[in-house]
């Protein structure tokens, strides 16, 4: 950040008064400028023992395969884009359940939440940042080819959770970045 | 927003190739500015059958009750941003457990989240932002002064859970503000 998005003058890193950290803070206006961590969201819709997965079309970590999921939107709430991302990447018809995982990724400013979803059909199809979609029982889940961390620790805890068929909210925190 | 944060030139509401919703995108460098909710995480401290309040000292809500919370910060896990909310405010010693609630609040853009929490010893006091922290037995919880509906909504879910001694994840969603 090099300019205030409010009046256009540039912005410098002080602590305000009252505060503790630095922030971007208008030379002119005055205006200060927070940045916050951001929510992924997403589903983990499975079918007869297997799990719906997406090859992803776009970078990052493209032809990689992900559980649906990507950043929460403004004026939506955690399940409605986790079932949006569901139906973007998808094209899936989702019964969504409850929230499974929330797995904080600090060094990156996000918290992805995973929720547990059944699908309602097959008559799923890759969308625009897809190249594929599939479902996988356990045996051929491509764990040298996930996407991202906090999706392959989901479909950990998944499997290990679905000997006991019980499903309590996980959490994990990820330290830094391990495809 | 009005100017580019990154070139200081004015900036346009369009939908960028390839999305769905409107974004604000630099007429210059083409940046787009995504948009997305952010997380306020706080903690339920209790001790001795009570809950710990915090009178606010600043708006919005001055001098209204809230438990310990306030938004996460960049370079911090939802657990450990909870915790030191509860240290800023009041000056509290925590021992945090597990999730409590998520309440999402998507018409100004927020997800609150509240740890339980069990209070190390009675050593608290008021911090910047506070004006008072006391403890309240359930009969005295001034339910009429309470700042923010998550806050409501979470110690509702609190006293009901306790009479089985069983706290499971809480999810609700509030649709408009009512304190």
């Amino acid at each position: 950040m090099k300019y205030c998005s409010q009046c256009g003058h540039s912005v410098g890193l002080i602590i305000p008064e009252g505060d503790n950290r630095e922030r971007f803070v208008c030379g002119q206006c005055s205006v200060i400028h927070y940045q916050n961590p951001r929510i992924v969201a997403g589903s983990l819709p499975t079918y007869d023992n297997k799990v719906l997965l997406c090859k992803r079309a776009i970078e990052p970590q493209l032809g990689y395969w992900t559980l649906p999921a990507g950043f929460m939107e403004n004026d939506e709430t955690t399940l409605e884009a986790a079932i949006r991302e569901t139906t973007e990447e998808a094209n899936a018809k989702i019964d969504i359940q409850e929230l499974y995982t929330l797995i904080n990724v600090a060094h990156i400013n996000q918290v992805h939440l995973f929720y547990r979803a059944t699908l309602i059909d097959l008559d799923f199809y890759a969308g625009q940042e897809s190249l594929d979609v599939a479902l996988f029982a356990e045996k051929d889940i491509p764990w040298e080819d996930i996407a991202f961390p906090t999706v392959k620790e989901t479909l950990k805890f998944y499997f290990s959770d679905r000997k006991l068929n019980e499903f309590p909210l996980r959490t994990k925190d990820i330290k830094r970045f391990k495809s």
